[in-house]
């Protein structure tokens, strides 16, 4: 068959798939709470504190650590790891489009950026301050960081743990990667995507896959305030709760206490989901083509074919965005002073 | 007496202490070997791979975890912090203007930045892989690299551990702050520093500091191609040998084996000391001024008076410079794949 032909055929296999999803496209801006609005400096302060090793115990990991805005907005490790190499329980989400997530942490126990942002300073495997005041002690010993909290919140003592999370949800709004080879193929762009993608793109579809993953950010949370959580997995039996351990961790159970939340995570985003290996909650498979099979078998209770996962997987690859152009930063300094970590 | 006649006597006092010292300005480019040009596409490559946390064993410290180029080069801590929280033996030195350093660790042990860049990733206390080869096999596993490298360096196989030494060195060249307050006072901005940074020049230059901390990096070494070491202490017998440890570590004599290199140590630069606390090869001193009496009791013999040592400490303030804006880089991806880490 002639390319061309082979083409036509899939655009009109497309049509009718697009009947079965309702297909959306990225923002470029994400929404802010009326308390925290996104301002050009609020953004700059936000970028650096997000940056800033001094946040953490030993003055060696930062919020990008674990969360790199120069690459997936992830570590690519199985769980994070954090000071003196402690392991956290959880593989990091990526900070890319968290902006459009109803609800922060696997478990979604954080409801806001801001308040997602007061976790992992303090937390013992991850970043290690004692507490937040310790945090803000720190900050108030960078005469740099002084003058920018006053530029940005006013007041007589703008560095607070408040203002600092609410800098930092300011920065990760900004963090959203539009334009992606599904955007463009969506706004109507029918060579942005491979043929195969596209084949993907309607599989996806037919699947079920949409059932969870839907809406502008594949994480199936428009409208629902609460965010979408799914027990993981759905479908109980498969070889690969044994193999990829899936039943250990109890997810939402840990925040809710509710039996019908055991082994249940929020469904996380699938932008850029090919830039984050390894996969799950657990990091527990390598790769996208192995996740997507034990998706479709453990929440859709489908074998899939070979061929079907790699075509999902080729437009799992389409939903990787234009990632926006960013200034390094310089840290504030305590000149010709240094403070104990 | 007015300030105007307080400036004036201060310049008069300058010129004569002009004469004691040679003052040098900070080139703003750095020369390169003739076998490593410096050129835009290698510095690209030379950022990315100084900032890709994959070449360390965990995934989670790159170069610039103890040389952090959004700050002062360096880590801000006493002792560098590797992988798994492991404590390296000395203080991280500053990246910025390695370039005019005649030789690289503070015991002199790599000729080049070039041979620098080989020994962190393998250094079982900092990135922690296992061998050069195991760095090479994990480049060759992120295709962007493997374009890159490609469109450097040509070739068949163009990522190898000497090419990726050798961007990252192209990197370093570019890292040079010019035309801090005292290169554009040097210039003949005679506004450019304080009263009390002209007075601590000219104290720096009497007291002596200037026999070893001469030249434009501040680091003694023009024209001395191996290098300026010196004992530390060079005066014993004073009271912060016991405080600050410094008879400990053996410096250079690890190197050499030689009787006469005990506790000998390259002459670091001063350029941007006030960004770079806590000080010295053990980062056993919190504190500029403090460090500024220790060396001058240590090294010259004199117990500096509080004005004294707070001119100079101002003097050294004055050589902090000014910083090329950087754009954050992409990382190269696996997309749709990990590997173990």
């Amino acid at each position: 068959m002639k390319p061309s032909r082979l083409f036509a055929l899939t655009l009109l296999a497309f049509s009718q798939a697009t009947l079965a999803a309702d297909w959306q496209t990225l923002p470029s801006q994400a929404p802010a709470p009326k308390d925290n609005p996104t301002t050009a400096a609020k953004v700059a302060l936000g970028q650096k504190l997000f940056l800033d090793p001094r946040l953490s115990a030993t003055g060696t990991v930062s919020c990008n650590s674990c969360h790199n805005v120069m690459a997936g907005g992830d570590d690519n490790r199985p769980v994070a790891m954090g000071i003196h190499g402690k392991m956290g329980g959880r593989s990091a989400p990526t900070v890319w489009n968290s902006a459009f997530n109803a609800t922060q942490f696997w478990d979604g126990r954080a409801a806001t950026l801001e308040d997602q942002a007061k976790g992992p300073v303090v937390a013992d495997v991850e970043m290690g301050m004692t507490s937040l005041d310790d945090v803000v002690a720190r900050l108030r010993q960078m005469p740099g960081y002084a003058t920018e909290f006053k530029q940005v919140f006013g007041g007589k003592e703008p560095i607070t743990a408040d203002n600092m999370a609410k800098a930092i949800a300011a920065y990760e709004r900004t963090l959203i990667t539009p334009n992606s080879p599904y955007d463009r193929f969506v706004k109507g762009d029918r060579k942005a995507m491979t043929a195969q993608q596209q084949r993907g793109m309607q599989k996806f579809a037919e699947a079920g896959c949409v059932a969870c993953h839907s809406g502008a950010s594949f994480n199936g949370q428009n409208g629902a305030s609460a965010g979408t959580f799914m027990k993981f997995p759905a479908v109980p039996g498969s070889d690969y709760e044994a193999k990829y351990k899936l039943n250990v961790d109890l997810g939402r159970y840990n925040v809710t206490k509710q039996d019908a939340d055991r082994n249940a995570f929020k469904v996380p985003t699938l932008r850029n989901v090919a830039l984050t290996a390894p996969y799950f909650h657990n990091g527990s498979v390598a790769n996208l083509d192995e996740a997507v099979r034990v998706m479709a078998k453990t929440q859709l209770g489908t074998g899939l074919g070979d061929a079907d996962a790699k075509d999902i997987t080729a437009f799992l690859e389409a939903l990787t965005g234009e990632f926006p152009a960013q200034k390094m930063p310089r840290l504030p300094a305590t000149p010709g002073k240094s403070f104990a970590y």
